[in-house]
This record gives C-alpha cells, sequence and structure tokens, in this order.
C-alpha cells in the first residue's frame, strides 16, 4: 500500500513558507503545502473591540476567504453571495483562538492584529496551513512593531502550528491506515478527519476529530494523535527556519 | 474541593426528557440538564436537497437557535439582526453531522428530516443537550414512519449522545480538576472545554477541545476522554428508559 | 350549531398562564390558549433607543417569533432566511404598541423593556395570546423593578389583554356566526377575523378587522364587538389571578 | 374651533385622481389628497405565485414605497438600507387585502396584477389614498384587459376606497373632537388613529383604530365611523367621475 | 433616413423642467425629456460623513432610483430585493461625481446635499436628465441657503449638463449613424453609446463611451463630441431660462 | 519634471504577465504591473444565464475582488460586510463588457465563461491589469475547449487590453502633464483619470474619463488618448509573447 504521490503515509506534502509576500501589510507570507496556496496578511490597526475597550489587551482576529476558483469546480463569491457560510465562519473563529491561545496580549493593548488568510489554491488542508502561516505573520507583524519600539516584550509565547490527519480505507475489510496531511483526494474518501493543532511544547491548543462515515475508537484517535505530533515537529521546524534572522534579538520564536 | 451544587466532578447535572412535547411535530421532546433547556422537534419532509436528488438517500439536518432571553442577559435575536451567528451555524452543522453518522439514509429516500434544537433556557452544555435530544425526537419520527409503513426497516444504526468536560481551576498553583457538565458559571472560567459525542458502542463521532485559556497536554485529553465515557453511559440509559414502549417492535434503539 | 371542541361560540379555549417560566428574565411566563403557546419574557436593560435620549422617557417594545415547527408544517426559521417577514413586524409592532398604551414611561427614565414573545405551539391566536401573557410578564418585570427600589410608582395605568373573534360560516345560505377565540381550524375558514385590544375600564386600545372573504357588515362588527368584550372580562379575572400575591403593596394590576 | 387650513371637521381635503399618469402600465393614476400624492401603477403579469398554480384563481398584489424627500425630513432609502421597514411591509400588505376583497379572482387565471403605490409628497393618509388610487388603476388594467378580449367579464364586485379619522385634541379638559382625513400635523398629535376600508355597498372590508395616546370608549368608534362613512361615498362618487368612459360597456365600476 | 419622431439626428427631444415639483425638499424639479421623467429634489442636512468631518468641506451626494413600472415591463422593486443593482450604483455615483466637479464645497462646510432621482418614467437617458436636472435642484437648494444667509457666496463655479449620443444603424452595409438623444427603441439597437457630461465653458467632466455591439473608430468618437456639444448648449439654454428669477442677486448661474 | 520611479511620463511600469497560475482553473494567469497584481481565472461552466437559454449563445462574465490588504490600509472584506460596493460593481461589469465585445458568442453556445480577477496587491491600475490578464486568461481557456474539441473556431475577433491615463500636476501656474500607467501615489492626486479600453486594430471598446478636480478641455482628451494607443500597443505585444506556442494552430491572437 503507498500513497499516489509516492509519499509515506506518515509524511507531510512538501512545504514551504515565502515571508513578506504583500508588501503593504505588517506581517505577511505565502504557505504552500502540495498544491494548497493560502496568503496570509498580519494587519496592525489602532483600535480594539469595544467588549476589550479599557481592559489592558489588545485583540487578535482572524478571517478566510477561498477565491471563487481555488476549488476544482468554481464557487460562487461570498461577497456575492452577501454572506460568508457556516464553514468560512467556522475556520476563521478557529484560526483566531488558535492565535491567540499563544499570545500575551495584555502586551499591546489598544491594537488590534486581523491575521487574513486568503486561499489561493485550495487541495485540502486550507484551514491548518492558514494556521502554521499566520504564526509567521503574526511573529514578522510584532516583530515590526518591537523594531519601532512600540511593544516592549515578545508577546508570544511559543510556535502554534496545525496539521490534519486522516484514516483512509485500506483494502476491503481492513480497518482503515492512518495517514498525515491529506490531500483533497484523500481526503473526500476519508473515514475520519482530524485537526490538531499544538504547540511547540507538544501541548494540545485544539483538537478537532469528526467521524466522517463510521464512528472510530479511541484507539484511532491516540494513533492519529501520535501521527500528528510528528507532522508537527516539521512544521515548527520550518517556522524557526523561515523566521530566522527576520525578529529582532531577544525575540526568540 | 466541591462543585457549588455539591455534584461530584464526574457527575452529570439532573438531566430528564420529556417525550412528544410539541403536538404538531412527528418526532420531539423537551431536554433538561440541569437550568439548560432545549425543545427539539424532528420535521418529516418529503424532498431532499438538490445535491441529494436521485441519489437513493434521504437527508437528516440540523438547526439551532437561542430565545433572546435565553441568556443571562439578553441577546439580540438572529432574525432581527438578519443573520445567524458563526456560533450559531456551527453547532448546526455539529449536530446535524453527529446525527448522520448513526443513520443509515438509503432506508429512507427522498425524505429530509429536520432536527429543529431550540433553547429555552440556557446554562451551558445547549450543544451536548441539542444532540442528546436530538437522537430521541429522531428515533420518534423514524417510529412514527414504520408505524404509517413508509420505512421498512430502522435505520439508525446505534444511539448517540454528547457531553462537555472542563478542566476547571483548582486552587492556585495546582494543574486544574477534570469536571463533567459544566454549568454557565464552571464553563466561563474552565482551562480546557471538550465536547465529545459517542455512540452507545463507545466509538467516537466527534471530539472538540479547545484550551481556553493555555494549551493542555495530552494526558489532560485522555482524562477528559473518560470522564466523558461515563457520563455518555448515563445519558444512553436515560434514552432508553424514555424511549421504552414508544417504539415499533423489533425497532431497537 | 356547535364547534368540534363543544365549547360554545362565545367560550374562550381553556387558557393558562404559569409564571416565571424563564429563571433569567426579570419578568416572565407560559401562556396557554388551546394548543396554542407562548413564552413571554421581559428583559430591563439601562438604556434606551436614540429618539428617546435625554427625552426622560423609559421605553417599551416587543420581539414576536415562531419557532419552525410551531406550525402544523414545518415554516422556514426567519433568522437562517435572513429576514423577518411582513407578518411578524406587523405583530410584533402591535405588541409593543398594546403595552405602551397602559404604561406610564415616565415613571422609568433611561430603561428599556423588551418583550420577547416565542410560540412554541401555533394553533391561532398567538399575537392576541402574546399581548395578554406580555402584560404579566411586564407587571412582574416592574413589580421586581420596584421591589429593588429602582421605580418608585407603579407605571402601569390599567391592565390590558387581547382576544380574537371570528365570523364562521354556518349552514349554506345562513350569514356566518360569531364565535370567540377562533382556533386553527375555525381560522383558516372565517368570514371575518377581529382581534380585539381592550383594557380593563372597558376601553379600545386597538382594534383590527378584516374581511377574509366578504365585506362586512356595521351590525356584524358590533356582534363581534361584543362578544370581544366578553372574552377580555374572563382574561382580566385570569391576569389578576396568577398575579395575585406577586406584586409589592401598593402596586395594584 | 376650525381647522387650520379652514375645512370643517367632517370635511375632505381637495382630492383629484388624475388616470393615465405614467403611459406604460396596464392602468395607472395620479392621487393627490391634499399635498399628499401618491402614483398609482397596475402592471399585468402572465404568471402567478407558486401557491396558486393550476388554482384556477389571479392575483392581486400591492407594493407601497416613498420617496426618499416626500417626507418633511429626508428618510433613507430602504433601496439603500437593504431592506423595507416594518411600516412599508405592514401598509402593502393592507393594500393587497383590500383590493382582492373586491375582486373576483377566478376571472383572470394565471395572470398577477401588481398594484405599485408610491408616495411622491406625503402629508398623512398616504396609505388611504393609495387604496383609493389603486382601486382605480385596477379598474383600468382590467377594463383594458377586457379590451383586448382577455377577460370575458368585469371581476369587480363593488369600489373601495379608504379614509383615515382622528381624535383630535379640543380644549384642555375636553374629549377630543372626530376629524376626517387628517394631514400630517393633525394626525402627530392625534389621540386615536382609524383607517377605514369600505364598500360602496357600505359594508366594511378592513378596520384598523389605534390608541395613540389614551384608550377610547366604543362611543368615539362609532362617532368616528359615522365620519369615515361619509368621507368614502365622496370618494366612491369621485372614482365614479373620473372612471367615467373610460370601461367598456356592461362593466359598471 | 429619418428618426421615428420626424427629430432630426442632431436633434433633442422636446426637453421641459418644472422646478419646485416636490413641496418639502429645499430644491427640486420635474425633468421630462421625451417621455422620460425624472423627479429630482435636493436636500439639505446639517452633517457631514465621517471622512469629511473637520474638514471644512461640505458633501455633495446623489441616489437613484427607478419606480417598478417606469419601465415597460414592470421590474423589480429594489427596496423588495433587498439591493440596489450594480446600474444603479453606477448612476448615482456618476450623478454625484458630476455635480461635484463644478461645486465648492468649502463654501458650505458642515452640509451634506443629498440629490435625490427618482425615474417616473423610463424611455431612455435617464442618468444623462438627472443629472441636467440635479444642477437645477442644487441652484435652487443652494439659493434658499443663501437667501436664509446661511451662504455667503454661490459655490456653483459654472452649470453642468449630461447629454447622451449613440452610433445607430443606417442601411446595411453603412457604418451607422450618430444620432443625440436617443430614446428607448433607439438605445436599444444602438451600435455606440456615449455619454457627454459637460460644463457650459465647453469642458469636459465625464465622457463614457461603450461600443455596444462593435468597437469602433476614434473618428466615430470625434463625430459623437461635436454631437454632444450641441445638445448641451440646448440644455444649458433651458436650465437658465428655468432658473431666471429664482436665484439671489449676484448668484449667477 | 519626472517620475518619482524615474520612468518617462508616456511610459508603462514594469508588466508582466505568467500564465497558468492556478492549476484547477480551464484559463489562468497572474498579471503584475509595477506592484499591482491581479491573480486571473477563466472558468467554464455548462450553463447560460437563463436570459440566454436556447439563444444560441454563450456568456462571458467578469467577478472582481481584492484581498482585504491589497491596499495600504486594510479594507473591510466584501463578504464580511454582506455585500460589494459600487465600485466592485462598476468595475466587474466593465471588464465582462471588454471581453465580450472581442468574443463571438455563438461559437459556444451554452457554455459560461467566468474570469474572476482577484487583486492580490493594489498600487492603481488594477481594473486595466484586470482586462489585460483576463483576455489573456480567456484565450487558455478556449484554447483548451478547443483542444477537447468542444469548440470548431476561435471565438476571440481580437486582442483587447486597457491602460490607465492621468493628467497630473506639474509647477504651480501649469496645466498639468499627461501620464500614462499612473501608480497610488500619482492617482491619488490626478486632475484627470481616464482609462482606455481598445483592440489591435485600434478601435475603442471603451472611453472611461473622469475630472477628478478641475472640468478638462478636449485638447487633453485627445492627447490623453494619444498617450493611451501607445501604451496598449506594448500590452497587445506582451499579450502576443506570452500566448505564443499556448494556443492551438489556426488560433491566432
Amino acid at each position: 500500500m503507498s500513497r499516489k504521490d509516492s509519499r509515506g503515509f506518515l509524511e507531510l506534502r512538501p512545504v514551504s513558507i515565502e515571508c513578506d509576500a504583500v508588501p503593504h501589510a505588517e506581517g505577511s507570507c505565502l504557505i504552500q503545502e502540495g498544491q494548497t496556496r493560502v496568503l496570509v496578511t498580519a494587519s496592525v490597526e489602532n483600535r480594539v473591540p469595544s467588549f476589550l475597550r479599557d481592559s489592558g489587551e489588545g485583540w487578535v482576529t482572524a478571517e478566510y476567504g477561498m477565491l471563487p476558483r481555488a476549488t476544482h469546480e468554481r464557487s460562487p463569491r461570498e461577497a456575492a453571495k452577501g454572506k460568508q457560510s457556516g464553514r468560512t465562519l467556522e475556520i476563521q473563529r478557529l484560526i483566531g483562538r488558535a492565535l491567540r491561545s499563544v499570545t500575551d496580549r495584555t502586551l499591546f493593548p489598544d491594537i488590534t492584529i486581523t491575521l487574513d488568510c486568503d486561499v489561493l489554491v485550495a487541495d485540502a488542508g486550507t484551514r491548518c496551513a492558514s494556521i502554521t502561516g499566520a504564526y509567521v505573520a503574526l511573529v514578522l507583524a510584532l516583530s515590526r512593531l518591537a523594531a519601532e519600539g512600540k511593544i516592549a516584550k515578545n508577546p508570544l509565547k511559543e510556535p502554534v502550528a496545525a496539521v490534519s490527519i486522516g484514516l483512509v480505507p485500506a483494502e476491503p475489510g481492513s480497518p482503515g491506515i492512518v495517514a498525515l496531511d491529506l490531500d483533497y483526494a484523500e481526503d473526500s474518501t476519508a473515514l475520519v478527519d482530524l485537526n490538531l493543532i499544538g504547540t511547540a511544547s507538544r501541548r494540545l491548543v485544539e483538537i478537532q476529530g469528526t467521524a466522517e462515515r463510521e464512528p472510530f475508537g479511541q484507539d484511532v484517535l491516540m494513533e492519529m494523535l501520535s501521527a500528528g505530533w510528528s507532522g508537527l515537529e516539521r512544521l515548527f521546524a520550518l517556522q524557526r527556519a523561515v523566521l530566522k534572522g527576520r525578529v529582532p534579538e531577544g525575540f526568540t520564536v
């Protein structure tokens, strides 16, 4: 048994992060994972939502979108339909929560940082790539704030990244194989789909696992988590590599 | 250490399910879990969404809503605001997926069953109560279809229910205590929040765990899962009890 | 000639009001009239709409909704459709006007009381039941404000209630029979439909009469009004009965 | 006591109806009542709403709008706000019901006639003027259908018109004076506001009376009705006068 | 070759402007050009949009609408559809720009003038008629401000007007004929459509030319411009004629 | 006098077109003009809008969007605001018209080609870059249809491209300088702004010129057109160069 792109079941697709992909943004990157391509920008604004006014805390939030032809078939444009889908809202809430979980927002009061994650090409794993890339864009934006003397200390506690793990069908009668970082073809036939968001200290930020066809046993969950952590290690290494030399001194990421 | 309502940390709140709470609906119940109260109806319609036309499959879907004063402070009415919040959409997608995971939809082609879960009083755990109650309403609606000779076989594979588990703060310096079925006061200070949707055969349908303050270790996840399963056992027992005598012969639930 | 539930033509359906049906609300009740069931909450907020700012007056307003399966056939959820229907808006404007007509709003400046009337089961007469119940919820909320010392005097001038009256078809050739408090089956074949909102001093707050099939003479109007007043008397008696002992001294209702 | 424009309390404002005010429409008129000016068109379309398909009945419906500067202060354009107000929806539902009540829709199956009532200048009484004018536009459109041989018989049973009546404040201490056809200045201080829609056979189509400040006695209602009927008589005479010579033979209106 | 209404190809349709067509508005007119009829009001409000606050400048903006039966076939009402079409937005942006181009807005700081252009009857050329009429309504509103002493100097630099020019098909094989001020029948078969907005000093404010069927040469553009200027001369003369005697002394237009 | 990037006033910014930038789309390119970057996809679907059903014609349409941080300051996401701005609608209508003007749509009946133009980075000129790039994406999509045997003949009549021209301020007292292909800094201070859409046979498809500060003379228009044609020549050459070898034989572009 092997995967159609000859990857091992516990291998990630080729992944790369190109920093500073958008000139106007305070932080930005283009993250590619296989064919999936997401452009992430971090925008800094001197305001906070009303529920944080006078709280001494800043805000980190995310928006997510997909270009209409990011997908195999063209999807209607959300701006033209006049509303964002439930899927879009769910994903952008997830991205926002993930980034807030590793950020000390008392260190940038009265500032909102918006992470816009726009999918240029979708081949599964777009929410995970968005989170992994958003961390990089956020570091770049905060580094700029530090360089400009607007923040005194690094508000990031530790790196966060996300990876998808699936249970894909094996031969008939067999119970399925745990596979890392599914592409669209694999994802659309997977039995179980799990997104793992974790930190470099190997702690969980969010876990979302869904039986797509059949309920699954807790042993499967354990095996998927283990595969997930191995994928996250490689993503943390990539984040460190691309950020190297781009952050102010004493601003370890 | 004990809970303010003198429950043990692994105890559910008092929970009850009243069947047939709405006269017009094909299936319905009122589920109460502590102060949380959700009215669930199952509506049968002779149509399927366009993507299932001529597929030989029926459809099961859910909608979720909260009365404006279900909450401690009045919340604006979604119908008046002109759109459902991201939270609402996320929850109703979750309920729909959970019920579909235990249903063989080829046994009721061309039929849509909509589960409306409306929260009359909210004291945390509304999405879990919705799922647990929706299973009962769905069984009642399918039983009626069977009694009317419209379906030949029970399309339900096994019971599904949901429970929330939290990691609540203990004394300062201590790492938190795993607690089952949080109420609003506990939920709003919890360190970790996990929703477990499982089946009577002790398999997972969905797991969603979120670090609300700090990332958490995998050992905490394991302890929360274990607490969750014990809560689910009691919910399956309650579902069986209230459905007893209400389903056609040979229609085990 | 008699009615299908063996009521007399000038009899109300069995009607009951259960106070304090929702724990969080400042005032609330569940009103049932036959199968019709409406949950009413009164919510107190320390703000007024901009047109009343600095006017020395408070505000009383209403919102109305129907659960999707309150009706015989499931109706689409207004929050999902993204707008409230004309019928909904018309009814909630009516409820608000009715309650304001018996309230001295200069006695609670800078306070808004919102009456949410949510129909759990609809069997005709929902707008009338909403008004009759909203009066009770409003009294309860104002009583609490009085008990907390936030208002000095009872702002309610006198009780208000509402009842529907119809002209239902008699034998062919005969001109129709005036009937009180129609249920859905009667309502859907009525020739004339009248809603009467009146006060305990037998004065009119609002009258809305509509020819559903044929224009009608003024004599019919007179007979319907007379039937209406008899129904209102019984509703005022019920309001008094359920509120007894629940209002502060000197706070007659 | 007299009115500021020296009218008697039971007099209408000067009223005129100009037929065929819009060249493209099948029927149209411009109705003026004092300064109030409403342009009404009747549009014939070969379709019916889905609930009337194959029913053998046609449809009559209405839409209502106000130009932004019809009012003393400019009002926001509903098209720009993205929704029609509750008031607009309520008025257009009323106009549609009124016209349907005098129409035999089995005589024009599969045809929809839409009455667009657009207020060019608003000085109170716009809903009543809309109904009175819509009857004229509808007669003109049906006359054209008859002239083209598309309908065999006049579907109109009898004329319908509408008038407003108010209870306006008299000297302090006195109970108010019943006045016909209020203008904006009178309307905005009226104690009671009543709209009477009636037919030439002196039967009621709709009555809507509202206490604007204080509940009112049934004697006031009687006096207002009596004033209303006298106003309607004059409107029926005007309708007859302007339609004279414009309807096919045997098509009495 | 001649036009169906026996006009010459370089002649305008009969055009008239009736000032003060709406009593409440600070400025207003009804402009007719052939069958096209547009009601224009200028409304003065003591506020500016947020981007002009404290800028020392006032604002001039426009809104455009069409009554549903202005057109040959009834069009759906934009307020009912819940949004303005792209065409509507494009036209109202154009009208606003045109009027701002001849206005010195520093002479009425903190004031917004809104030009509402509502098409009562549409027979092509509605955007041009709107601009030509909006200039008149704007002069009238500013004259009133001057008369009330609210502005010291005439903020209008020079008159602006607009005209449409088309290239209409000639005999087969021939290249088309340039024609001024197309009506609907001509417009719907035109090869090229050009709108020219110019000032009395023969300078361009806006030019929009579109190939409706085939791209066109620059020589055609030149011939259309020349025809357009001749039409604009006549519109400036009409504006001057109707405004004569209506503006304060020293307020040349 | 020279430009800040040392370009001549009649020079374009560096411009490049990268074909096949999106794997799933039938045709696509990334066009860059200075810092402006637009991703264009052409999507082929087997349907036409209802007004073209059974007409023997296909359809070509466009949608336009801007990523929130394409601009110097972050702009709110249109999908989140729930509607597309007037500017967006105006631009996408323009792009669609431009492409249709050079396409024989009878050669691909029952097919819709949608050109999605999404701005990744905005530095002025985005609508022109969208049109120039959309032509390339459309050629690629039609070439694929030809290669698949789905169309027999090239439906494109000739290339189309677009360029912006401005009148930028010169020294005080001097009348301004005509400049080609403005960037954001130039565009925001320009006196006149003109977009020229033309074909390789030097014919006009659309011309839109706007006085941003002062009306302008016809001599300025002529000079701007002349500058525009020189820019278009260079864009046609680039289109030809990047398409070379990518179109089927006999499919000249």
